[in-house]
C-alpha cells in the first residue's frame, strides 16, 4: 500500500521541499503547481490540473498560500477515499471547516502545522502538529515522518492550528523584540552580532520563568510572583522612555504594557507578571 | 584591601540579594535603605544615612528604584574616593550623567546590567555586564564576580546600558508573545503547560535564523533572505486576523506588521524579513 502515489498540491518553498522530501525517499510523487514552472528538475509526474493530481495519489498532501487557496484548488474535485492532509496555515476554524467540507466530500482530513524551514524539510530539524482523522495519521504515519516528527493532537481538526497561532504569536514577539533590540543596539553603536549572542543567552535563561509563567496562568493563581506586575511595569516604563530618547520607539511596548497597567491599575501590582495574561 | 567593607545602597530584591552574596563571603557589609525594616535578618550594618553608609565603604553598590531615586540618594553625598558600582536600570545617557556627575566628586563609576533574579544573584545562572571605569572593574572584578559573571564593555558607562535596553526590548517580546500566545491557547482548550514546551522549542529551533538576520543587519545586505518580507506579511495577516476572529487581538502584532508593510511597500518584499529592522 505504501507503493502508493503521493500527491503534492503546491509548490511553493514549502511544498516543494516536501515533494523533495518524498521524492528522496523514492517515492512516486504526483505534483500541481498554479504555474508549472516550480515544478523544473523535480522527479515528479505534473499533472495539468488539481483533480488529476488528487486522483493520481492516495495521501495528498496540501501546501499552498492560504485557506482561500486551499479552497480554492479543492473546490470540485474529486476526493472520495482519499487521505487529504492539509499543512496550509489558518486558522482553527478554517481548519475545521475544511475538515467539514472533506467529511461530506467522503475524503479523511488531517490538519497539519510545520515547524521548519524549507530546507530543514526531511530532517531532525524539522517537526509538523498533526489534528484531525486519526486514520489518516495511523495510515500514513511513516509516510509522513519523512517531512519531519510526527505529534499527532487528536481528533479536532482545528487543534493543530490552535497550537499553531499560539506559537506563531510566540515567534513573532520574539521576532519584533529582536528587531527592536538591533535597532536600538545600533543606535548605541553596538552590532546585531555582538548583541544577538547576549540577547539568546539571556532568553534561554529566562525559559524556566515562562515554565512558571505557564503553571500559574494554567492555575490562575499569580500571588508567588518573584517578577511581579509593578516591577515588570516599572521596567517597561523605563525602556519605553529610553527607546523614545534614542529616536527608536516601538508600539509594542506600548501594547504590553496596557496589558500590564491594566492589572496593577486593578490593585495587583504584587502579583505575578503573568496576570497580564488576563488583560486580554 | 579585599578587608574593607562594602556599601549597598537600597534593598529591594536585587539590593537584599546582592548584601547577601557579599555577607555570604563573609564581607564586611553596610547597608542602607529608605525603610529599615528591609535590612531584616541581613547580617550587615545598618547606616542611618547614604552618607554613612558610603563613608564606611570601598566599593559603593547602588541599586535603587530607578535613575532618579539614584541620583536622589546620591546627592550631597561625598563620594571622593569611592569605587561607584551602579546597578540601577535606566537609559545608556542616564549612566553618562551619573559617571560625569563621579567624576566630577572625585569618584570612579562603574554602570552594571543584571541577568538573573534575585534568587539566582551569586550563582552560576546570574550575569552582569559592565562598562565604565576600567580602574573600578580591575580593582574589584573578584568581588563583582561573588554577584554573577563578570562581562566588561569598556570605558563607555553607558555601553552596559545601550546592550541593557537593546536586550530588555528582546526579552519583553518575548514575554509579551509569551502572554497572547498564553491567551490564544486557552481560547482553543489548549494549557500554557501544553503550550509552552513545544514554544520553547521552536524558538530555540530559530536561535540560528536569528543569528542569520544579525549578520544580514550588520551587513545591511538582505538579498539572501530564507525567511522573505512578503512570506512573513502573509503570515502576520493570517495570525492577526485569526486572533481578531478569537477574541483576542494584540497589537503588539500590528507594530510589527507596519515594520514588515513598510519595507514591502518599498518593493522589498522578496527580501529578508530582517530588513524591517531599516523601518525604525
Amino acid at each position: 500500500m505504501t507503493s502508493e502515489a503521493i500527491t503534492v498540491l503546491g509548490l511553493g518553498n514549502l511544498g516543494r521541499a516536501l515533494a523533495e522530501a518524498f521524492v528522496r525517499d523514492g517515492r512516486s510523487v504526483v505534483v500541481w503547481n498554479r504555474s508549472e514552472a516550480k515544478a523544473a528538475g523535480l522527479a515528479a509526474t505534473v499533472a495539468s490540473s488539481p483533480a488529476e493530481a488528487v486522483a493520481a495519489g492516495g495521501l495528498v498532501v496540501v501546501a499552498l498560500l492560504d485557506h482561500q487557496a486551499a479552497q480554492r484548488v479543492l473546490s470540485g474535485v474529486d476526493v472520495r477515499g482519499k487521505a487529504l492532509v492539509n499543512l496550509t496555515s489558518g486558522t482553527p476554524d478554517e481548519a475545521r471547516e475544511l475538515a467539514g467540507w472533506a467529511a461530506e466530500s467522503g475524503a479523511e482530513y488531517l490538519h497539519g502545522a510545520v515547524y521548519a524551514v524549507p530546507q530543514t524539510i526531511g530532517t531532525d530539524a524539522s517537526s509538523i502538529i498533526y489534528s484531525g482523522s486519526s486514520v489518516v495519521h495511523e495510515r500514513w504515519r511513516e509516510t509522513l515522518a519523512l517531512l519531519g516528527k510526527v505529534t499527532f493532537l487528536g481528533a479536532d481538526a482545528g487543534r493543530a492550528s490552535g497550537y499553531d497561532v499560539a506559537i506563531l504569536s510566540g515567534m513573532y514577539g520574539l521576532l519584533g523584540g529582536f528587531l527592536h533590540a538591533a535597532a536600538l543596539a545600533r543606535v548605541n553603536g553596538i552590532k546585531a552580532g555582538e548583541l544577538t549572542p547576549m540577547l539568546l543567552s539571556w532568553l534561554t535563561d529566562l525559559q524556566p520563568a515562562l515554565e512558571t509563567f505557564a503553571g500559574e496562568i494554567d492555575a490562575a493563581d499569580y500571588a508567588g510572583g518573584e517578577s511581579s506586575l509593578a516591577m515588570n511595569q516599572s521596567g517597561l516604563a523605563t525602556l519605553i522612555r529610553a527607546a523614545q530618547a534614542q529616536g527608536v520607539p516601538f508600539a509594542a511596548l506600548d501594547s504590553l504594557k496596557a496589558l500590564v497597567d491594566r492589572q496593577v491599575e486593578g490593585g495587583r501590582g504584587e502579583e505575578s507578571f503573568a496576570r497580564a495574561v488576563e488583560s486580554f
